[in-house]
């Protein structure tokens, strides 16, 4: 279908990245989220900062965000994240937070995409749909 | 009704808060929103680190936000928090950052919290009461 | 003599910043000195932002910082800039945090820095004298 | 001598941790350092949040840093650390960051330390002397 191929990319809690309750803050969430999504799009040949060079700006729009179970310092942890286009301007990015060894899945997200151009108006742009094969 | 009162912080967009693309990068929203709950919550009579010295832990399990525009360098802003419950256990903050002097909404969001014992497992205080008032 | 007037800015330790230890990470007091030292830069009629796109790079080459006392949730501060040139091409700030209301020294700090060109070499611009005025 | 054997973690330049100059922000390579300590201490078979349930704090009281060349977006690096004892109570990590596969030397950093007990008075643990081996 539309959905494109599942990308993946492992890191590991560092401490600073923990609050005063031992565990991980909510938005460093966002933080690793965003890595797998730059990681994504360069997997598919697209490379964020090169984008904005280019005048391309791709933005969120909305986040959906369900935390089901907190990292704690140590922890290793995949992100995953696959994309879809959900109309012509917007796309939706899905993702999952799994802790390692045992997969056990921490957080998923849902997160909702456009593009602009340099002055911050939402634009197609053709390249973007490398991103859904 | 169940709605609390509206509490509101005045901020400033500080430039380590912005990204490559000049923006404040999205999960920096996350920590203007908490920042605001705590000081909701402080407004209440009531203290994060307090609490949890106490062993009760108020922990995010969803956040949905909607970004509607970006701040850049140099803006200041409002975030503003409310809390109500939607049951026994859960409760949902509604949060805005409005732009100043324009009031214009740069970001809305909802955040369910529920409470958790030392263990880690959900638990109702009555202290959390104070929330809704 | 060559040293500039004193800049101060007050701010507020915001939860997100404590880490485990309940205290202020050692790389958030960076935030801290750098969001000073931008004000103390546009106190003086300069923008960090507006230079970059002007070609000209403010950029730090060395930091040494004492910490002194830690920071803890809730505490209210201020941070202290002046700035003065030490050759042709650098530049150092005097910085200090000092907790309120009892005004005890937190952390002091010498930061090191030089302009750069856009293509990141160093480069003498006439406009970064009025730091020093 | 009483110079430790040389740690080092390989890491990866994050996109959030770049700021609006295109290059990781200055308070970011601390982050970086402490991550490399507290890999290096657990290298010792220590480990930093398990010191603190202990009630020994290891805290840093200087850094002396040189910012020799900026890490940019995508730029893989690693980040070394040994240890001595300068005093009693008193130790130094050295630090580097080097980019790969160049091995260009990014940042030089002395870091400072000490060890208090939970009351946050400087006191000597034997376990400590771990670190020195």
């Amino acid at each position: 279908m539309t959905n494109s191929t599942l990308f993946q990319v492992e890191m590991e809690v560092r401490d600073y990245e923990c609050d005063m309750e031992g565990i991980v803050n909510n938005a460093v969430y966002m933080n690793y989220l965003e890595h797998a999504r730059h990681g994504f799009i360069r997997s598919k040949g697209l490379n964020f900062g090169e984008l904005i060079r280019q005048g391309i700006q791709l933005v969120v729009i909305r986040i959906e965000a369900d935390y089901l179970l907190p990292l704690r310092s140590g922890d290793r942890f995949i992100v995953t994240a696959s994309a879809e286009k959900v109309s012509k301007l917007r796309f939706r990015f899905t993702q999952e937070i799994r802790r390692l060894p045992d997969a056990k899945s921490m957080l998923k997200a849902q997160v909702f995409g456009t593009s602009l151009n340099a002055e911050g108006k939402p634009k197609y742009f053709d390249v973007i749909e490398k991103l859904f094969e």
